[in-house]
């Protein structure tokens, strides 16, 4: 399959709204019965009585007795980025990759993608879609130790499948450090075992759950964020989007190739390298009982301000035939963060304005982020600061919302965090005051960057959800 | 200047053997007299007569007292990738990023590039040409408290100058602890003012003097290497290399848009990512005085074989106007390396054979490298176990070697490290038997992950030396 195959592939496929689920709302349906036999309970219960999970010295960190898994640490930052010169704060250490891996097929023509209904402990409604594969590495490089996940082997096992890309991308530089996973997608051509968790869709199917809340969780956004709908390298074929219309036009030709964009590869890899240069984040490990602000207690550990996150446990009881049960630590999130990209026409050519972001995980300084990413945004859009153009999301007036769905962040490690994601048109040849490292890029340069790891996870997420159709569902 | 502008001035320039300087010859004879006029005196050292170098404890390594500079430290290095599963090592550290910057100008409708005659105390020759600003981050985030290097303030004061290119790239992997540079090309369009030791070079002088032996230093030749010959982006103007022939015609044609690639950018990145996370490197920090097989002594640092590269000290007397004098260690290396790129024409255009490098101060696991890069080469051929493919350039039979010259790595660092690079071809057709980890890429694939700092020093630096000439000049 040639790359022009492959990229005509992913397009069909996003065109397709039916495919082995007539329709989206089948999808829905099907989706609504795993929910009901869902067997997960979560119950919070204090960090002191998490099994297997202790507080170990030198530094003061909570970790699994096994060594595997991960830990949440303590660190202190400095930084002469932003407005904070300096913060403490507990952070999630899982110093391995892993593997979030989307099977693909092609069905009557369409390329499908196996997705996995699948339960998490922090999700607010726990069940989610997945991709087909969400691996640490252990589960990975233990693989003929058997408890391997399902469909693993198409990942790992040279030969078993077409790899059609496979990127180190990062995760949640606030609250993960320096954590990244392989994203992949495999194509394979003959049939796979079925399983009752798993249905094939198509990619247009998967971005029309995407403009609903809280269904396709964001392991499967940061893959399908990957997915091009067209190939950068070429001009718009016009005759592949016959129909498409407005604002989906408008994406699939910020995909590709024009001589319409405001500034070059070179110049959007001098500007970020010129922010790398220039801003630093120094950060080093604290004990959790010695970080400025956070109280920790048997309980959880928290901010004084009752801002920002806190470490809770929670026991989890999994009513499947394994009838299995365990404990373990979550990041919960009391309010919703906002993630949101401006976009606008210029020279004809839908541009996302982009944000240098630097962040205490991000393993090599600043990466590209959304045009705004905040937490807890109902307080912090009260306060003297607010961040900026946060203003243009919080009321559009008469801008247009192009996208406005609630998702929520990784269920394994994180506890009802959510955050509103939105995409706001402005009208072309409106100015901005635009402060220091924004730029504004297509959406093919988007891609283009984050093939080689410099976009950011937020930034992404919300990539992930634009797709051809004119308006929301 | 569009990106197709900046392209086009780098082919003209590229193709320019006169400019400011009538010839090659001439450049020469500018710089024989420069070389004649040096005034740099070198005597080796007992380490313990370094002023201002001590040992300093916990772990036992070798800083200057000021904190500044750069330190020599040990490694104990562990790792699944290659024959040797662990050894141990001294290392420079040197953690920030300088700033390795080429100043360029329109002069007659020809971009040139501003050379410098620059002499460093581990160059066999003292003198050699390098960038218009070889900087370190000292030198540049003070830049206003006097002291500043000649011409930086257009590296670091927005608006003095386009950037036309600004990226983070590695050192060497085997000698640095993570160490990058940031590599940038900018240009102005008003004089600059001159200076005796400063000269403007076209592209294609630059080139030229790539073919001889130690004219240009390895700083010139990593900025040169991130300099297209053409736009990857497009296909080839046939106009724009009218009278170009041979294999100068093959270099510009792998450069360009074509759909004969053997791998995509997809496969590619995939490729690296499976590499990167198939194959780990631990490096633990080990004080010098307990690196097994490593000898410690008040005259130098060595290894017990005679091997790899052993740490010295030097006295350098400058006898400029200033005067002054101070000491240093340095990595010397007592034989020659060797650093070769095979190529072979695949579907008509040139492809060159990459092979993933893991060395210990790599930031970020596998690089892509050259074909062979191997120190010590006449030894370890003579070994049990030869690098693989190594025979192709010292013996290259009926191959064709397009590129054999010797060059030198930084003059500040090390003492009379040389490595031979060479171009070997082979003919259309000819199979080879590949170990893991090689892939056939053009130069414009090459380029593009270059970019993106995914390619080593070496490979870079060769890449450098490749031009437009049908023939060695």
């Amino acid at each position: 399959m040639s790359v022009a195959a492959v990229r005509l592939a992913f397009l069909r496929s996003c065109r397709a709204m039916a495919g082995q689920f007539a329709d989206v709302d089948a999808v829905m349906d099907w989706f609504a019965a795993k929910d009901r036999q869902r067997r997960f309970e979560v119950r919070r219960i204090p960090l002191a009585a998490l099994c297997q999970w202790d507080y170990v010295a030198d530094p003061l960190r909570l970790v699994h007795r096994s060594g595997r898994f991960f830990s949440i640490e303590g660190i202190a930052v400095e930084t002469d980025f932003g407005s904070v010169p300096g913060w403490d704060q507990p952070i999630i250490n899982q110093p391995e990759v892993g593997i979030l891996g989307l099977l693909a097929r092609e069905i009557d023509g369409v390329l499908h993608f196996l997705m996995q209904a699948k339960m998490e402990p922090g999700n607010v409604n726990i069940l989610q879609l997945s991709p087909t594969v969400q691996a640490t590495h252990s589960n990975y490089s233990r693989v003929h130790m058997g408890n391997a996940p399902r469909y693993l082997d198409y990942f790992t096992e040279p030969g078993r499948a077409r790899v059609l890309l496979d990127q180190l991308q990062p995760e949640q530089g606030a609250r993960f450090l320096r954590k990244r996973n392989r994203n992949m997608v495999v194509v394979v051509d003959e049939p796979v075992p079925p399983h009752e968790d798993f249905r094939w869709l198509t990619l247009g199917q998967i971005k029309a759950l995407l403009a609903r809340d809280n269904i396709v969780n964001m392991d499967a956004r940061t893959v399908v964020s990957l997915i091009p709908l067209a190939d950068p390298d070429e001009p718009p074929d016009y005759g592949m989007v016959n129909g498409i219309t407005g604002f989906g036009l408008d994406v699939y030709l910020s995909f590709c190739r024009s001589d319409k964009e405001r500034h070059s590869m070179d110049d959007i890899m001098a500007w970020l390298t010129a922010g790398k240069a220039r801003h630093a984040m120094r950060v080093a490990p604290k004990p959790l009982d010695r970080l400025r602000g956070w109280i920790v207690t048997d309980n959880d550990i928290r901010h004084e301000s009752g801002l920002y996150f806190s470490v809770i446990g929670v026991d989890v009881a999994a009513k499947t035939r394994e009838a299995t049960r365990w404990s373990q630590p979550l990041l919960h999130h009391q309010g919703q963060g906002l993630v949101g990209f401006l976009c606008q026409r210029h020279g004809g050519v839908l541009h996302f304005l982009a944000r240098g972001s630097l962040e205490p995980g991000n393993r090599d300084g600043m990466e590209i982020g959304p045009t705004v990413a905040c937490s807890e945004v109902a307080l912090r859009s009260r306060r003297a600061c607010p961040p900026a153009l946060l203003e243009f999301f919080l009321d559009p007036g008469n801008f247009v919302v192009r996208y406005d769905a609630v998702q929520s962040e990784e269920g394994g490690r994180f506890h009802h965090f959510q955050n509103r994601y939105m995409v706001v048109e402005l009208p072309p040849g409106r100015a901005l005051e635009l402060p220091d490292h924004y730029l504004w890029m297509t959406a093919g340069q988007l891609w283009r960057m984050a093939r080689h790891g410099h976009v950011n996870i937020e930034a992404r997420n919300l990539m992930a959800c634009l797709g051809l159709l004119e308006t929301l569902p």
